[in-house]
C-alpha cells in the first residue's frame, strides 16, 4: 500500500488529474458524442497499408542508401542512433513543406511530439528560478511535460509581441530566469488563433531581444482555413532563437508516436564547441527511451516517401474533410446561438478547434452533467488554464465526428446550454 | 549560442557524458572488434518477418478479440491507451514463461525497459532526501534514468540480503530515505552473477522489513548457464514489494523498444483506494511519450503470439548461440591469461558479459590506446560505478561478435594486457 503523498507531488497536480478526470468522463459515458476528443479522422486509417510504408522506407535504404539485406534488417531490428533514422527524411519533408532548411544532425527523432516538449523543458530547467512561458490558454501536453520536467510554466497572457515582452519582464521582476516561451503560430490548440506575418517577425525580435528561445509548435498549419500562406516561426528564424517542435500525429497517424525537434542552437562547454542543442536533447533522450522505434519511425518515413515527402499534398483530402466539418460545427453553431443568445466565439482560423464563452461556468460538474443527461462530451477550458480555477468557456473540436453526429450533438449541446441559462 | 552552464546540470553528470564517449570511441574505430558492446545477436534478423508478425497481431485481434477491420485499424494507427494494447499478452508470456500471474491492469507497456526504469524513478522520488538504492556494480542506463527523474543512486556494495540491510541503514544513518533498490537477480549486467534461491527470499524480507520497493530488472534470464530455473523475485513476492521491469530487447529484438513495468501495489489517496501503482506511472507516462507505438507493440504481440507466449521456446536457439560464444571467450580468456598472469575473472551464469580485473588501471585512455593499436573494444568498469574514479576492470561482451572475431580479439586483447603489464 503506497499513499500518494509518498511519490514524485507531480503526480497530484491539477494538470496530470486533468487528464484522467477528462479519460474517465468518457469511459463512464461510453455513448456521448465527442465534442472533446482531439484525435484526427480514424476512416482513412488502412491496416494493410502498413505493410506497404515500410516496404517502401526498406526500398530507400536499398536504393537510395545502398544498403544490403544484412544492414537494412539491422537498421530495423537493432538497437539505433539515438536521434533518429529517418532525421534526413523529415528535413526534406521540412524543406517542401515549410521552406525549412535543417542540418539533419540538428534532428532529433522522437516518440511523439510529447517526448520532444519533455526533452526541450528538461534541458531548459537549469536552476529553480528558471521558468518556461507559454502562450495562455495551453496545450495540456505542455503544462504537463513542463510539471514531470520540473520547471514551472510561466502564462503569458495574451498572443503577440507585446505579450511575449511583458510577460518576460514581469518573469525577471519576480525572480525568474525565462529560458523560452511555447508557441502554436498555426491554429492554436484550443484557441483557434493563427499569428500573421508582421505579429511573427516581430516575436521573433523580442524572443532574440530578451535572449527567449521560441518553442515552436506546429501540428495544424495544413489544416488552416485558407490555403495562403505564413511562414513558420523556425521559416523565419534568423538567429537560431526557434526551436521546432515537430508532429506527424495529425498528417500521418497518431499511433506511430512518431515527432521530433530541431534545435540547431550551437552548444558550447567550456569555450569549446560540442555539438548542437539536439546533441544535448539526446544525451536526456538516451536515458528516457534511449532511441525511437526504428519500426514506427519506418512506417512515417515510408508514408513521406510515397508522397514525395509532402504531407501538404498526401493530406489534402483530409485538410477538405477537416475544413467541411469545421464549417459545419460553425453554421451549427450560428444556427443555434444567434447574437444576443449569451454564447459566443472566435471563428477559428483552421485546425479542430472552436472556444466558446457561455453565460455559466463551464466546470467539470457541468461537463459531467451534459454528458450524462445530454449524452454530449466537450472540454472545460480551465484544463488549459491553471487546471483548478473554472471558466466561463469551452472547447468544441471537429475532427473525430460525422458531420451528421456534429448536428446531433450540437442540438442536445444547445438544449444543455439552455438548460442553465434559459432563453430570455 | 548557449554554453552547458545553462542547461539542466544532469548533462553534465559523467553518467551521461559516460554513453557518448564510449560510442565515440566506437566511431572513432569502426574496425575494431567490439567487446565492448551489449547489443544482440543480429545474423537471425529477418526484415520480411516484420509484415508477418503484425499480422499475426491482426488475427490476433480479429478472432481471439473479435474486432471488426475498422477497429483493428483504429488499435494500430489511433492514439491509444497510456498503459499499452498488449498488457494481456505480455501477462500470458510472463504466466508461461516465468509462473508470474499478474493483473493485465498492473502491466504498462513502455518504449524499451529504459522507459520504465524512467517512469518508476520519477515516480518514486517524493522529496529531496530520497535515494533509490542499486546493487553495485550497475548498469549504467539505471543510474543515467535516475539522474534524468532527479533521484539519486545510493550504491548497495556487495550482492545479496546483508549487503541491502547495510545500505538502507547507511542511507538512512546519512539522513535519506530509500525507497527502493535496483536489483538484477539474473546474469546482472555488468557482473554476470545470478542471486541463489535462498539469498532471494532473504532479500525480499529485509526488503519487506525496510519498507523498501524492489525494482527487479530482467534482460538475461533465459540466457543462463543452466536450464536450471530460479523463481524471478516477483514470483517470489507474497507482499508487494517487488516492481518487475520487463525488456523485449534481448528476446525479440531491440528495435522494437518495447519494454513494460509491473507495478501491482495499490496506491491510496486521503484513504481512498486510486488504483495500483501502475495507473500512477501511466500519469507520468502520459506527459512524456503519451503512449508506445502500437505498431511496434504490434510486432512484438505477433512474435509472442507466433511462439505460443514462450520467449523461453522462441529463444533457444539463440541461448545456444550466446552459450557457445561465452564458452569460447571463456576458454579464450584460459588459454591466454592462465593463473598467475595478474588477470582473472568471475565465470559469469550466463548472460552476455564477464569481467576481468586487470593489474593496470583500466581507464578510458587504456581504452582508447586499444583500440587505437590493437583494434580491440571494450568497456572500463568505471562506467558502471560513480562514473569518474577509474579502478583496475573491465568488462567484456561476448553477444555481438562471431567465434572467429572472439579468438582474433582476445590475441589482440592479450597483446594490449601484456604491452601494460609484460609477462614476469
Amino acid at each position: 500500500m503506497i499513499d500518494v503523498s509518498e511519490l514524485a507531488p507531480a503526480l497530484s497536480d491539477p494538470i496530470l488529474s486533468s487528464m484522467t478526470f477528462l479519460n474517465e468522463v468518457a469511459e463512464r459515458h461510453p455513448n456521448a458524442i465527442s465534442l472533446a476528443a482531439g484525435r484526427p479522422d480514424e476512416t482513412r486509417f488502412d491496416a494493410s497499408a502498413l505493410a506497404t510504408y515500410i516496404e517502401r522506407y526498406r526500398d530507400y535504404l536499398r536504393v537510395e542508401r545502398g544498403l544490403d539485406d544484412a544492414r537494412i534488417a539491422r537498421t530495423l531490428f537493432q538497437y539505433g542512433p539515438t536521434k533518429g533514422i529517418i532525421p534526413e527524411v523529415i528535413a526534406a519533408n521540412l524543406a517542401v513543406d515549410e521552406g525549412i532548411t535543417v542540418d539533419p544532425q540538428a534532428i532529433v527523432v522522437t516518440v511523439g511530439c510529447q517526448e520532444a516538449m519533455y526533452l526541450v523543458l528538461k534541458a531548459l530547467g537549469a536552476a529553480g528560478g528558471d521558468v518556461v512561458m507559454a502562450m495562455s490558454p495551453t496545450y495540456a501536453g505542455l503544462t504537463g511535460a513542463a510539471q514531470i520536467a520540473g520547471i514551472p510554466v510561466w502564462p503569458v497572457e495574451g498572443f503577440g509581441p507585446s505579450a511575449l515582452r511583458a510577460a518576460a519582464l514581469q518573469a525577471r521582476a519576480a525572480g525568474r530566469r525565462p529560458r523560452g516561451c511555447y508557441v502554436m503560430a498555426d491554429c492554436a490548440n484550443p484557441s483557434g488563433v493563427t499569428m500573421d506575418l508582421a505579429a511573427r517577425k516581430a516575436v521573433l525580435e523580442v524572443a532574440h531581444g530578451e535572449n527567449l528561445l521560441l518553442l515552436e509548435d506546429n501540428p495544424y498549419s495544413l489544416f488552416r482555413e485558407t490555403d495562403a500562406r505564413v511562414p513558420t516561426l523556425k521559416a523565419l528564424d534568423m538567429h537560431g532563437d526557434v526551436i521546432y517542435l515537430g508532429s506527424y500525429a495529425k498528417t500521418v497517424f497518431p499511433g506511430a508516436r512518431i515527432g521530433f525537434a530541431v534545435a540547431d542552437q550551437p552548444v558550447t562547454a567550456g569555450g569549446q564547441d560540442v555539438g548542437t542543442l539536439a546533441d544535448q536533447l539526446a544525451k536526456v533522450k538516451s536515458m528516457v527511451t534511449v532511441n525511437t522505434p526504428p519500426l514506427a519511425q519506418a512506417a512515417v518515413a515510408g508514408f513521406l516517401l510515397a508522397h514525395g515527402y509532402s504531407l501538404r499534398t498526401a493530406n489534402a483530402p483530409t485538410a477538405a474533410l477537416y475544413r467541411a466539418l469545421r464549417r459545419r460545427l460553425l453554421d451549427g453553431l450560428r444556427q443555434r446561438f444567434p447574437a444576443g443568445s449569451g454564447v459566443t466565439w472566435h471563428e477559428p482560423d483552421g485546425g479542430f478547434f472552436v472556444v466558446l464563452t457561455v453565460p455559466f461556468v463551464a466546470d467539470d460538474a457541468a461537463l459531467e452533467a451534459c454528458a450524462a443527461n445530454f449524452g454530449v462530451l466537450w472540454t472545460p477550458m480551465h484544463h488549459f488554464r491553471d487546471g483548478a480555477t473554472a471558466v466561463r468557456s469551452l472547447r468544441l473540436s471537429c475532427s473525430a465526428v460525422s458531420p451528421d453526429q456534429i448536428d446531433f450533438a450540437l442540438d442536445r449541446f444547445a438544449d444543455f446550454v439552455h438548460s442553465r441559462c434559459p432563453v430570455r
